[in-house]
């Protein structure tokens, strides 16, 4: 089969590698129609994690089901299926209570799998024509019957929908409160998204590019331009010196002051100072422990200079981590039945496979416009 | 009337001051018989905040109601009764969701007020014979009818009995989980004490003073000495590798390591690493926005060099503040009242007023079997 | 000053009565500018209840303070304020809770007092110029610059709006899940409303009047003709058998079957139908503990045939009680401001304060078209 | 094999009958080590359901794993396992919330399975040597190195313990709140042992039956005798007017009188009375959607004469339902572990498989001290 292979740093091709296929009995596997690119997949292509050369990239899968295994229950051959990013296993303590994201089983010796990822397990990713999926009947979201007429808007479902949705849950957002939303990436215009069709009162988004603001915008948030001044005081100005309800975290470790320069602290210092006393502050932005590329020996250790004084003083919260896309998938899916959910207009590519891996080099480069590619394996 | 009075660092006095007496008619006076000395107050006493010399200390305090203001409804001359260290006012936006440590009303532009306490608004402390309450209907818990005979035990209704529980409440604990509180001191000890009533099924102790470990014993706690070597390690011995459920920051900012130096993120990264994935962290021991006198550059701003990068990668939470007393010290009434809590075995001195001068000596020099102090004004 | 004052079973009158004044020095005083009629001032006015001859009704309350008590400390002459139906005192220990409908203080033996209604204490209505207003630093919600341009939204805060909230907060709602919503009065259709704002994914409201349902469906709502078929079956057949999500009860004890005769347990039980297994119910139709003009035995003693066998099988919950305004009002207040919500949207008729009579007489007979009226009583 | 065999009404044996065996791949195969008879087991015993003769009974199973199906990824031979009475899958919608209980898949068209159970599933129970445990790597709880030290205790955690437990919760119990538990036998009994556990202020037991109200003392609640006097008046007492916190049921649809005669809503009604207003009550006792053999037209019909109008007037809140077991039994096992929870003191008889015909005949007599009847199959 044809998939996109990881050949080192900035080094991606698409190559013939051997099928996947069932490997237990509890396997299934899925022929993939759509594929995103996603960026966490950017800090393995540029290099900067122990991702092996040879293996194949993509975590944001949605595909038709062509083969079960023999202890699969649910799922059948035919069904339109959209995979979590996370493999869960759904049976260990933290499957069980629904931290799918933190699996004990599929990845043994660490909280959490995924397909096609540095330090989560052995899986190979979507971006590629077949893909194995684990804990099938655990794993696999059947889609409604407008499976293929909305793929676009299901196949989001897979990770940045769930993973801004997560980012406001995180953050304990409540209908009528305020939120600001650092970053204004796909997962940051998702958690936009997700804020207002929560009933946020109002929706700040901070991030410095234009073309990712006014996307902002047409999701109904208000953009923040951070190169217009202090994100903070323009959020405190807004909002009378109270401070929002809520803070996002949607940017991770990489996060750059206005030279451009990687500050790691800068968000989440920035979110203790914005968010109100009392507030809730969600973290869904990647941090590494051991970056041996950060910009100093905090960063390199995967700490930061964080304002932890202000933080107790003001009695905020903060809760982290990856998306458990589980929790949040089936109700999602029936938003957008029912159209309420439209997380496929901020897709800016629409892509074969063979083309990915201009589309690579070209959302690595931050280049203008390239906010979300997609890849369609299968056209 | 006599008043325990800061004069300056190091340096109290027993000494007549002005009375204390109804300013709103909100108000009620409280004729003190009970009142505690904090490990807080060693903060202010020790010079280190900017609390005003002639001011009176003391936010642990219980009493009779001796005289009501015209708008007091429910409180009456004769009532026994236990005031929260928080002052709220009981509307503003924070006191209705019961988030009374941070009134935005009675200490304008700060969010939390307290009676003798630095930068927590112009109240007097209640180490002395009388106390004015402010927003009295709100703020008076009044005791039942064995307010007198378990006096001991209610005083500590005011502030670390509900501190310490308000600690695994930000943990998050629920029955059957373990936990491990950072901090054998009266907070610490409080939290133990909290953990074993919520039905814990482990309770671990750090701390490297034997005399309060001993305690910690006492209560139904393991105790973890970090002398006999490293706290994280022996923590993930005892849970087979997996870590505690929860965690308490029952310390502060003035952490210290093996060697006695100050080291502000010392208890915070050891939480991090021992706690589990997904694990929730409660953080009541204070940290400060400023701490001019520091042991470094960050620990001056208030900021640690903080373990972002694990505390993501595992997923977990934390969660932070002063304890909103009003939001426990009714359970907890009846928990003493049923004879199930009995916060009271940890008081090592019984005191008069004036011999506070003494006892601040003791407790600031952490001498040994020097715990808990209970001052006795009208005794 | 004039009011609406009850006479006797379905007989107001527009009279002359002694002016509402500060009573205690925690309150204030209102000059009423808008105050609504309730569907649950028809259960007084029908003579159904213990109301007095000579109260003056009106729950539903908003105007301009002109008078403060000695004792009031945040509230000031000129505030624009909205009055929660239920009168908190701010102390007790519901109140401190949030559970402010049913405040141990102000109605004492009962939890929970009202203005102008029956058996919820002494307290006079607002269908009137002036309105005493207890407990006034607690109960007023001050509105923010726009209070006047947008005063037909903003007095729903005072009932209608919270109550259609608190029904899917009692029914559980989460975003993305569906509902039911039986009744379609003022209360059902705030129900839709807030469904909506919340995220709900698809909502459903029964009712057997084409105007009512013909106003949900300009609330986004679909409209399920209970004369047009059993309601349960059509539930059932839209949700693929599955049930709702959440149920919601908005009609009360009068509901009646398609005869038009009162069967007290019809809407519960077709809730118990319609839900899904472990869905949940939430209850804010008012059911009474007698009513001597119950259709029979039962119904006299407060009692219904509820099918309690089918309810536990499925695992369902039911949640009920008279919405704790306070709970809501500043968020919904904030998505008013923010144009999110505008409940405004369901006045059918805006008269002024001599006008009432009539009003009551068509609203009482559920004449066509007749939904929701506002009197302004300073026009 | 040997198994508990019914033979129609009040009629069993212990019979030879096909080996238990291994169906499909998610199976694995269990040597019974003990087994209990439940309360429930009685409702079938009598004759009073559609239990099918030639069944076998006994849903509260432990034992050893003999064999594993080829798609088990988890469990391993000689693993010593205890089975939750409910049968779930563990990846339809209602599993992955944790709604064990009311699981879409093991029993298609209803929601819930169980062993040995009438209407849930075609599945045997394990009153055996032998047992089919499907999906066995969701459902299994392995315990650990103290099994079968404290088997006893552990065959607990399969039904009454984590329903006793849930009982609790779906009350909404708190720390330091009151609880009134309706019911002394082995579920009552659980959830007193649980209330005091999670740290009630007051536990309160109410029977007619004094050697089950002994056994409420033995674990530290008060016994209510209900034939010293009206048990809610008691109540009402007790609690000074005010009613307990919380309530639970844990006696179901049989629930009798004074004269011994069934009266289904006796204990609802008793519960809405003796629940103070916006308590909650969680209801574990079984209740029937039909009940051919019920005392009048309503019971027949599965429907209560239930006082909703004080219900609904007190705001009260009802959770009801089977527990969800796989909620609970991880932390209660923990709990057992460490030595804080033994649910093994109310077993008032071990007997032989062959002795089965005659406990149940003493069980369902409710003669005096048969409290709770474990069967050891393999001794």
């Amino acid at each position: 089969m044809k998939a996109v292979v990881y050949q080192g740093p900035r080094d991606v091709a698409v190559k013939n590698v051997a099928d996947a296929r069932i490997e237990k009995p509890t396997d299934v596997l899925v022929r993939i129609t759509t594929t995103n690119i996603c960026g966490s997949d950017l800090h393995m292509y540029e290099g900067r994690t122990s991702f092996e050369s040879g293996r194949v990239f993509g975590h944001e899968n949605l595909g038709e089901v062509v083969e079960v295994g023999l202890g699969v229950d649910r799922i059948k051959v035919g069904d339109r299926v959209c995979l979590p990013f996370n493999i869960g296993c759904g049976f260990c303590e933290n499957c069980e209570r629904g931290l799918t994201g933190f699996c004990l089983t599929a990845n043994p010796g660490v909280a959490g799998a995924a397909y096609g990822f540095a330090d989560m397990g052995p899986y190979q990713g979507g971006q590629a024509e077949l893909l194995r999926v684990p804990y099938a009947d655990f794993n696999c979201l059947v889609l409604p019957e407008d499976a293929a007429e909305r793929e676009d808007d299901y196949v989001m479902l897979s990770d940045i929908f769930p993973t801004g949705w997560h980012a406001t849950e995180l953050a304990g957002l409540r209908p009528g409160e305020s939120i600001a939303i650092y970053g204004a990436g796909p997962v940051g215009l998702m958690a936009a998204h997700s804020a207002m069709i929560r009933g946020a009162s109002e929706v700040y988004v901070v991030d410095d590019q234009p073309d990712r603001l006014a996307l902002a915008e047409k999701l109904g948030a208000k953009a923040i331009h951070a190169k217009e001044g202090d994100a903070v005081e323009q959020l405190l100005n807004l909002t009378h010196g109270r401070g929002t309800d809520r803070g996002c975290e949607c940017v991770g470790y990489q996060c750059c002051d206005h030279h451009g320069h990687e500050v790691n602290h800068l968000t989440m210092n920035n979110l203790v100072a914005s968010t109100r006393a009392t507030g809730g502050i969600g973290v869904v932005g990647v941090f590494v422990p051991q970056d041996p590329g950060g910009q100093n020996d905090l960063a390199k250790q995967g700490k930061m200079a964080f304002d932890f004084g202000n933080f107790w003083f003001k009695g905020q919260k903060i809760r982290t981590g990856q998306a458990n896309v589980k929790n949040y998938n089936r109700e999602l899916a029936r938003l957008i039945h029912a159209g309420k959910a439209r997380p496929s207009q901020i897709i800016s590519h629409r892509l074969s496979l063979a083309e990915a891996p201009e589309a690579y080099r070209h959302f690595d480069a931050r280049d203008d416009g390239w906010t979300k590619v997609v890849l369609k394996p299968a056209a």
